[in-house]
This record gives structure tokens, C-alpha cells and sequence, in this order.
């Protein structure tokens, strides 16, 4: 039975690539591994993959009795419901240490890094295994898309330096060129139903009892969504209510003026407040210089709610 | 402020010798580290410290407002209280994942290997530092310790490779000698305290709400205790009492019998008779083959009491 590799709900580009690079890599290594994921794929890594020639992972969301390796995630709240009832082998990622725990020794490697593509490139160079062109330009593209082109707090050298060296083997001369095309992507929201824009990037923390959603939309000009704001407001409140949520949280992120409109529905929206020492408006909030979920909102969400 | 560099309570060979190197490695990769440990070495380590010319960590049981490594553990309970007061900055372990969570991105080196040396062994190699003759030599013993001279079914081909390259880089021809020499020196109990010998190798664990101290004595030969037993079980049961846990096991190891005598004192000794399938006795049962805790004693146990 191959060793199923998994990422978060929702899947972003991320998820999606770094499963596959890491059943590659681990069927190169002798162990039987497929890639999976619990949803369809976004546009941006449906783009992704069709740019590199790889297919979409099937889609998985009851995961009893597999043997399993996490990409992207350690949060409960993101993995499927029964994960008690599977085994994990082992983890790669790049964010906090969240609640999953195991029974039975297991191999992780987590980096603080901007993306579980940088951690799965060094994979492959410890265990000397070439990496295959397209998975190479897919884990290029994933860094880049984590890292908002090397502009988010959370990119290090060595994102830049794993972009670098991809670009390389993937056969791809401008990788900026290409990163922007796919922003552009990315951004494309008309047409789309706010459900699925609210749901593209989504994700459900427990910070000390306090259950928040967290989602995020970067485009590549914030007035691309000006249209939409009240709709996608009318939307979290739902989700909010329909989860039993104590907030929902929607980033909207400008990635050239660098900065996130933050739309919110709350039980107490104080935390926003006290997260960033600003005054809300009574549905958003302007964040200069927010551009990462993982290193710019949770830590502080996290520090207000159980600190 | 130095990163400290610590490892889990009633410290043993891998997380003293674990935290002197992750300390020294990461130094040479230029984060200030120091390593430090939650209580005074066992006979078995200072062996080990002296015979290579190392210096025992400095003794810490609060941590607030530090930046921590965890080596060796990811459990709550085996850290310090005040852990939550700290900021884990990464982990290195060859155990289960445990409880511990962070609020930020960390790096965990984590493999399902016999002992911590193994993984660092291998992250010495990944930065291309070379590795201090002495550390080499403790990182060795800690190996030939936590698999039992590679007995112990922890043990795995890494764990092999690493003892070899570090024999090397230390100068130690035989290092299946030194092994013998180290586990006769963590035989002799004759003249120590009772409650020093349970607590000589001690772990609590939280499993599924269910309260336990799990602790192993490792000896040459099991008639070495023979005289002592009554008094161990005496005081196992005061220290169940004393922490108000459901369980204390005590692990009375013969390594070359290769198996386990379980003294043991629990509110609910079925978890016994249904994590092996034997008779146990009132206070103890012989369990052939039984030489790890982390492999054959917390899993069966865990599957018990939270399955």
C-alpha cells in the first residue's frame, strides 16, 4: 500500500507541489508514495501544474488505515477528520509546531523557511537524487508563490537560493517573468463565487480555544477587488457562523503596495487591536507591510489569545 | 543571550552529549549557543563526559524568557515547567512527536533512528562542520547507550554508519569494548539511592489524560538487582503517589538476556495484560525480547490507553 502524501485543506500551490516532489523523491528512495491532496487544485497551481506537464494529485479526505506523510501542515484543524485513525510517517514543512502528535517515531523536517519547496529541494540534494524538470519548475513556482516573489517576511536566502538552482534545472531563463504571469492568475477573481475566493486560501486555527479562520487573497492590485468586498464580507460572516468560528479573518494583500486589507467578522474584535496596535473599522482594517498569514497575523493572533 | 541548547528531565547519554553538540554545531554556523541540562549527569555520562574530555552542562530548571533547542524530546512533560515562558527556536529528536507546539516557524531535525547522535551526526555533514574529537566520541557512546550496543530494535543501518565514522573521528578502535566498559558502569547500583536509581533514567508521559513514569535500568545482568528489588518497588510506589500519576513502570533491563523485567505499581494494571498479552505477577512481569521504551513499551501503551 503506498504511503500517502498529504497537505492542508485548501490546497494552495505549495501543498499541491510539495506533495508530489515528496512522493517522488521518496519512491526514488524505495518506498511507495503517492501524492494526494483534500480538494480540488486553485487556479494558480492548476496553472502551475499545466505549465510543468504534471497532473492534479486525486483528491483524499478520509485517510483511515493509511500510512501518511504531512507537507505544508501539523495543525489538526487543517488535516482530515479521521487522522487518528492513520499513521504518520513523517512531516515536511516549514511552519509553527502545531497539535498533531504520533504514537511511533517519525521523520520530520521542518525549516523556518518561506516554503516546504525549499525544504523538499535540500531533500533531494541530502539524498542526492536528481530532481525531474517539471517537479523542479512546480517547487520553483511554490516558493515563489509562498514567498510573494521574495517579497514576504517570510522569504530567506535560502528560498532565493532553491529558486535559483530550480530555475536552472527546470530550464527556466526569467523566473520573475514567469512569477508575475502567475500573480496575474492568481488575481483573476471576476467570475469566480465569493465562497470559493473565501475558501482558495483558508485556513482553521484552535489558538488556545479560540477557533479563528484565517484566509488570504493576494492579487496583484487590492482595487481588483473593490468590487467584491461587500459580497466577500456577506461570505465570512456565513462561513463564520456555519463553522461556529469565534472570527473569521479574510486577508486581502496587495503584493506591489505591500500591505493587507483585513476584512473580519468577530466575536471580539479586540484582538485585532491589541495583534497590531491599530483602531479596525467596524468590517476591515488597513495593514501596511502584512503580506504573510504565517510569520505577520498568526504569531500575533497567537500572542493575544494565549498569552 | 546564547540559544540553550537542552534536552529532556533525569538527563541520560544522548541528551547531554546531544545538547554539547547541537550547541557546538551551532555555534560554528554562528547562532551563540549553550548547552544545558535539567539535571546532574549519570554515572554512565560522566563515564562518558571524562572519558572524552568533556565538561557536564550546566544544571537549568527555568527557562522563561529564553530562546531554546530541544533536543531528544518533544513532550511537555519531560520539559521545563515554565517552557511556555520560552521561545523553541528548533528541535532535534529520533523520538515520537510529543505535545510541544510553537507560535513561529521552527527547524526540527527529526528521524526515526536509535539516538539523537545519529541525526546529528547527519547534520554535521549537511553544514559541512567537522565534528570536535571529543564530541565525536561522546556522540558515539550515546549510540552504542540509547541501542544498546545495537541490539535494541531502535536500532536501525544509520545508527550502525554513524557509530563507525564517529569511532573514527574520535580514534577509538574498538568501540565495542568501550561499550561494555560504559554499560558496567551503568550496571553498578550497589551504594546508590533507590530513588536515584528510578529516577536515573525517568520519563512521564500524558497519554490520552492517563498519568505515567515509565523509567528503565539497563544491566549487564539482571541478578546485579536482585537484592534491590523489593526496595525499587517500594519506591516506584512512593513516587506514584508523590506525583499523583496512574502508573509507574519500571524497566529492569537485561542486555544480554535482551529483555525486560516490568516492576511495576498502577491503579489499572490491565494496560499491562493488554499491551503484551501476558500474566503479569502482582508487582512485575518478565517481558522476553523488551528493550526499548520508546519502541516496545510507549507505543503498546498508547495504543491501550488512547486507542
Amino acid at each position: 500500500m503506498a504511503v500517502l502524501v498529504i497537505g492542508h485543506m485548501n490546497p494552495d500551490t505549495d501543498s499541491i507541489t510539495a506533495a508530489i516532489a515528496v512522493a517522488d523523491l521518496k519512491s526514488k528512495l524505495g518506498v511507495e508514495a503517492k501524492a494526494v491532496a483534500q480538494g480540488a487544485v486553485n487556479p494558480e497551481s492548476k496553472f502551475v501544474l499545466d505549465k510543468f506537464g504534471l497532473a492534479a494529485p486525486e483528491v483524499v479526505t478520509s485517510v483511515e488505515g493509511q500510512k501518511l506523510i504531512l507537507v505544508d501542515t501539523t495543525e489538526r484543524a487543517q488535516l482530515p477528520a479521521d487522522l487518528d485513525k492513520a499513521e504518520i510517517l513523517g512531516v515536511v514543512d516549514h511552519h509553527k509546531l502545531g497539535d498533531v502528535t504520533t504514537p511511533a517515531p517519525l521523520e520530520m523536517w521542518v525549516w523556518p523557511v518561506g516554503c516546504t519547496g525549499t525544504v523538499i529541494k535540500a531533500m533531494y540534494d541530502f539524498f542526492k537524487v536528481e530532481i525531474p524538470k517539471g517537479i523542479a519548475g512546480a517547487m520553483m513556482c511554490a516558493i515563489l508563490s509562498d514567498t510573494v516573489m521574495f517579497k514576504s517576511p517570510t522569504c530567506t536566502p535560502e528560498d532565493k537560493k532553491a529558486v535559483e538552482a530550480l530555475a536552472k534545472i527546470a530550464g527556466v531563463s526569467d523566473y520573475m517573468a514567469l512569477g508575475i504571469e502567475m500573480f496575474k492568475v492568481k488575481s483573476a477573481v471576476a467570475g469566480t463565487p465569493m465562497r470559493e475566493l473565501v475558501f482558495r486560501d483558508y485556513k482553521d486555527f484552535d489558538m488556545g480555544g479560540t477557533k479563528l479562520g484565517i484566509c488570504q487573497l493576494e492579487v496583484v492590485d487590492l482595487s481588483i477587488l473593490d468590487p467584491f468586498k461587500d459580497q466577500l464580507f456577506e461570505e465570512i460572516k456565513k462561513v463564520k457562523a456555519e463553522k461556529g468560528n469565534n472570527g473569521v479573518y479574510l486577508m486581502l494583500t496587495d503584493i506591489i503596495k505591500e500591505g493587507t486589507e483585513m476584512l473580519f467578522i468577530a466575536d471580539d474584535p479586540s484582538v485585532l487591536k491589541k495583534a497590531y496596535n491599530v483602531e479596525p473599522g467596524e468590517k476591515s482594517v488597513w495593514l501596511p507591510g502584512v503580506l504573510s498569514r504565517k510569520k505577520q497575523v498568526v504569531p500575533p493572533f497567537e500572542k493575544v489569545l494565549k498569552g
